[in-house]
Order: C-alpha cells, then structure tokens, then sequence
C-alpha cells in the first residue's frame, strides 16, 4: 500500500475543481465537481435519517437508474437543499441536468450532493452561474483539492487522500476527498465523501465492499451524537486499470481493504477536525458478549457529555467513565470488567483505581479500553471532546 | 391544594438542619440531617446504574431490613462515595451509625445519601466532626432550608416545597427538598430528593406512589444525558395526621397527585438550575402509536447537542428539530408529522415551513411539540440548553 498524492484525481480517468459560485458570502469556494472521461460503475451509502435531503432522494434514483453509466458527481456547500420539499427535488435534478447538457451527457449520469444549513431552498440562480463556471473550469484545470476544498463548511481543514498498489500490471488507485465536523455520528459519519478508483469491479461487488467499508469506518466516529439529513458516500469506478475483480476473491479482499483505508483516512480527519475538538479518544470496548452491547457501550461513553468535558478541562474525573459503562445496565459485571486508560488500569476486580498520573489527560489521544470479559465481540468508537468553540460554532451557524 | 412554608419540616414529626462540616474547601454547608421525632414508614427509589454509590446500597439495605422503622436521613454533599469499594459501604454505614448512637435509636433506622465528585474514598475524619456537629445543632434549631443548601453541589439554587390538603380533620403535608444540576438523565432525574409527609399511609402503598411519581416527574427531566450513580429519592411519613389510607382508593388517588405535584415542583426547579442553563424546553411528543416511540423522539430532540446550542445561540436553525426527528427511523410518517414551536406550526404536510418571526427564540422557555399523527400515546421531556458555562462547570469540577 502506498500513499500518493492526487486525491480523486490520483485513478485514472478524472478530473475535478472546485469554485466559489458564491452561495458563501465569504466568497469561499462553494462548487465542487468530478467528472470522468468515460461511463463509471458507481455505488452509494446514504444516511438512515428519515428527513433525507433532496440531492440523497435525487442521487438515490440516479444511481437506481444507472449505476453504470455514472459521468461524475455536482455538490455545493452553503446550503443542505433539506426539507425544500418539490422545489428542493426540482432545484437538485437540475444541478445534475446543467452539468449534463454543458457536457452533452445523458440524463441520469451525475449525481448530486449538498451541504450546509438545513430548511433554506437553494438560491438557483446563484447555483447556476457557479456550476457553469465550475464546467468551464475543470477543461482547463483539474484540483482534487480545489473540489476538496469546495464541500467544506464548518470544516478547518481539506481532507483528501489517495493510493496505490502496483504489482506488475496490476496495479489500481483509489482516492477520495471529504468533509465533516459536526452532525457526526449514527449511521454513517459523514456529510459527505467522494471516493474515486480505476479498478475493474461489477456494480455489485462495488456497492457491498462500499457498504462494509463505511460500516468499518465513518460508522465508528462520533463528534455530537446527532444524525445528519445530507450523509453520502459515493464511489465513481473508471474501471480503467488493470486490476480486475469479478468475484468475492483475494482480489476483492485486498481492494476492500485499501477501500477500508482510503475511507478510514478521511474518517479520522473528520474526527480530528471535529467542530471545536482539543481532544480525541479511541473508546474500544472489547471481549463483550454481544458486538451491539460493545457498541451501545462505546457510544454511552463517547457520548457523554460529563466525559467530553472532562476531556476538554484535562480534569481526572475518571469515576465518570465508570458511571458511563454503568448506565448501560444488566450486561456489565463489575467483577470482569476491566477499563484502561493509555494502558493504565483505572479499574479492575470491582475496585477504582484511579490514574496514577493525571497528566495523561494533557495529551491529545486518549485511549480508553473498556474489557467486559464477557465474551469475544468488540467495537472501537472514535470520538472527540466537547469544547467552548463547539458551543461557539453551533450556536452561531446559520 | 395549597402551598405552604417549611419544606421537610411542614409535614408534622420532622426536624431537619444542615452544617458546615468541612468536606466543602469553601466554607459551605455539606452535612444534612433530617430526624423523625418516631418511627416512620419509609420507601426509596434509586439508580439504575450498575455501579451504585455506597450510600445507595446501604439506603436499599436499610430500607428493605426496617421499612417501617426509619428515624431519619444522614446526607453529605461534596463526595459521592461512589467506586469506593468496601470501604465507601463501610464509611456509608458509619455515617448512619453516628447518627443512631448519638440519639439512641436503633440499628437501621437512619438512611444515608451522598452526592459530589466520583472516586474519592469519603473523608472519615472530618464527616464524623459535621455529623456530631448537625447532630447537636438539630436540638436547637430546625430549618429545611439548611438542609437543602447542605446536599448542593454545583446547584445554585435552594430547592424545597411543600403543600397541605385541609378538608376538615382530614388533613397532611408533603414537603421536599431536592439537588441536582448536571448527570441528570435517563432513570431518575435527580441526584437526590429527600420527601417526608405525615399522612397514614401502608409501605407498600408508598413505595408504590413513590415510584409511579417518579416515573412521571424525574423521569421526564434531562440536562445532559448522563446517568448517575447516586440518584435516590426517600420517601418518610411520620403517620402523624388524621388522613389514613389503606388501598388504592379515591384518598391514594388525592395522596398520589399531591405527592406527584411536590415532586414535579422539586423537577422543575432542578432543569430550571440546570447547569449554565439559560433556556428551558419543553418537548412534548403526542399521538404516537407506542409511548416508547414518543419518548425516544423526545430524548433524541431533548438530548440532541444541536438542538441544545441552537437554543442557547437563540439562532433559528428550526431544521436541526427534524434531522433529530428523522433520526429515530421508521416510526415517523412524514405526511402525518405535524411540529409546533410555541403553537406556531414549523412543519406540516411533509413541508417544511419554519418560524414566522425568530424573536421566539429569545424566550426563556421553548414549547416543541411534535404530533406524529399515528396513534394516541404521548411523553414529555423537559430539558435545557447547552451553554458555555455548562462547559466551564464540567471541564473544571473536580
């Protein structure tokens, strides 16, 4: 495996941009578009949240239609287009539709993608100007970073990644770009991820290892608990490389797991920019009797308020952790649990011990290890502190 | 039903006191003492927390050994004594038994509770001084309201009530002093509450009323979302007035809605004392078609740190209320989901509508209700915002 640059432009096959349309009155980048030389394989995760915003609604249909004939991906930040109703649905087909007729594409081939505030309808003419602007642009320049750089809102920093393996001729990438601070947790934690590849792969096969790897990733961090209307994970396959995979072979398990690390990547930027973070913790409860108890466990403990502010003070009141894994009820036994925090026990045989040197918590990493010694299922939790700036930023967003 | 003076000690038989004992490094009152001049029948609801504090398993204990017997209530605040081991049950029982020598009363007849920092091995030396010391003051002096300042925390506010039924020769008393602040949430949303009465009532009828009343009152509060390990609600009655019950008959009924309504009042002050709270919401979800559906849309809104900082920045971003809706999954039907702010409808008809005028927001108190049009059960929440001195308080208790 090996790290390259390029992002969604690393595989073979894409271009991208960014530009700012000017929904954001800061004069930021807004628009972000990819495009591929050719007809994509494509695959879709998109939020569980019954409220789905127009363009995951529209997208959805899309990808239903012609999930092998996909041309590229339109997205802008500044505005979610979430609960717009018909007018909302209208204005995101013809996001796709403007891209397609610049191109001289068929419908059905772009898919659409929104970010930002919730319940405002998108201002079209704004939109228009900044997609055409985006078409005119991607002919002569092509910046994974620029389209980056485009989907932000709340987000501090750019997330882009990109791979390859070569063995031989055999050789694949795979690259994606991100965004996501706040509105992070349940059911796949992004906003929004675009991950492009070259890899020959059936449609099927694409959207199952897409599904797995956003299990394995976006679906373990947590910055607030709350469940975004815009969550999407798209995957555009030029299938122009080499490698080819047709069946659920050792070919298959080595681009799930270069999958698995493009998206883990982008993940644990996300958790790193989390909205005012100061702190991340790795909450990885182990040897449980049930992976959904493992989990409902390291969800109560990275949620909870009374420890992400006890991260964000640097203040050892570890007792709260316990009172946490507690509040689960009937699966913990005291007498088997075990918890550690960076490798120290803070508890152990029914008794608290305590941190023996509570400068741990100045540290940025905190790793806390909750052992039920129950069973054999575990889940790993990535999560943040809760800070002013969180507060700040939340309160303020419009 | 009429509100009257006195706190704990309105009803007749009790005396109550609170001291400086010097757990708190401030100076403040952290001893508090109520005593029965005989026998009361007593009940008690607790913590669901697995991990219990001492004074919790020592108050069941107590509780279950001599129901009918209890002489009183030994409290501190400053230290939990909670993840204490052998020796926190120990200390629990020792301050019991301060209690029971010095006024000669009987093994198991003095109740113990706590409340503070988690952790920290109770310091004997000092709580053995404020015990003897609220010990002696309580023969002089008698005052419910130094009792309720002595079981604060990062409370700010003293919380007491107390009401009377007078029809005839047929009267009683309930009163109540109350703390909480922060981890208040799911079982029971009090660190303590500490009620006595006189009405002649048997144990089991008590224990039931307590129970069902808390159900309906702590249960339907939440500042956090975070679960405590000392949470107890006690319940005295010194049998002194004329108005006896003896079954579930009209007079428990009168019995039970008072009980219901001292404990709501205790309820509300503590959301309203919620820390760094500057906003209180009350969120109602009606017609649901199970009571479990209502109440996990309304902790899921109540709960929801968006929705929680949008109250406190007072920034009208009405949508975060349906992304926490729509995240509750296949419960909800978009076209029967009707949501009101104040009686100002923000959603209808699968349509998003927003607020008419946002100057709601700067209302201290916030009425969310959401109808979901598809049965007839119901739950309310009420709950706070998130505010920058919620931070400051739990990144710097220690």
């Amino acid at each position: 495996m090996q790290k390259i640059s390029g992002g969604v432009i690393a595989p073979k096959g894409f271009r991208a941009i960014g530009v700012a349309g000017g929904i954001k009155i800061s004069g930021k980048k807004d628009i972000s578009l990819i495009i591929s030389d050719g007809p994509c394989v494509a695959a879709g995760v998109f939020t569980e949240n019954i409220f789905k915003a127009a363009p995951v609604i529209v997208s959805m249909e899309i990808l239903k239609r012609n999930p092998t004939g996909i041309r590229g991906i339109i997205a802008n930040s500044g505005n979610a287009n979430c609960l717009t109703g018909e007018k909302g649905i209208e204005d995101a087909k013809k996001m796709a539709k403007i891209v397609e007729e610049y191109f001289g594409f068929e419908e059905n081939t772009i898919l659409v993608a929104s970010t930002g505030i919730i319940g405002k309808p998108l201002p079209m003419e704004i939109i228009e100007y900044g997609i055409r602007k985006a078409c005119e642009k991607i002919k002569q320049e092509s910046s994974s970073t620029f389209s980056a750089e485009a989907i932000m809102t709340t987000d501090t920093k750019i997330k882009e990644t990109a791979i390859q393996h070569i063995s031989g001729l055999e050789s694949f990438r795979i690259g994606a770009i991100g965004k996501g601070s706040g509105m992070i947790n349940p059911s796949m934690a992004t906003m929004l991820c675009f991950v492009t590849t070259d890899v020959k792969i059936t449609q099927e096969l694409l959207q199952k290892a897409l599904k797995d790897a956003v299990e394995e990733t976006f679906n373990k961090i947590s910055v607030d608990g709350d469940m975004s209307t815009n969550d999407t994970v798209f995957i555009l396959s030029s299938r122009k490389a080499e490698f080819s995979i047709t069946k659920k072979d050792e070919k298959y398990e080595l681009f799930y797991n270069y999958l698995k690390e493009v998206l883990n990547t982008i993940a644990m930027m996300i958790v790193e920019d989390g909205e005012g973070v100061t702190k991340v913790a790795k909450i990885s409860v182990i040897n449980a009797n049930k992976k959904s108890i493992a989990e409902k466990i390291s969800r109560r403990v990275g949620n909870s308020l009374l420890i992400k502010t006890m991260l964000f003070g640097e203040n050892p009141n570890w007792g709260r952790i316990l009172a946490a894994i507690g509040s689960a009820g009937e699966n913990i036994k005291p007498e088997k649990l075990i918890v550690k925090v960076n490798d120290k026990t803070i508890f152990e045989k029914n008794t608290y011990i305590g941190y023996p040197n509570n400068d741990i918590l100045k540290n940025k990493y905190i790793n806390i290890t909750i052992d039920l010694g129950t069973g054999k299922e575990e889940f790993t939790l990535y999560t943040t502190d809760l800070s002013y700036e969180y507060v700040k930023i939340n309160a303020e967003y419009t």
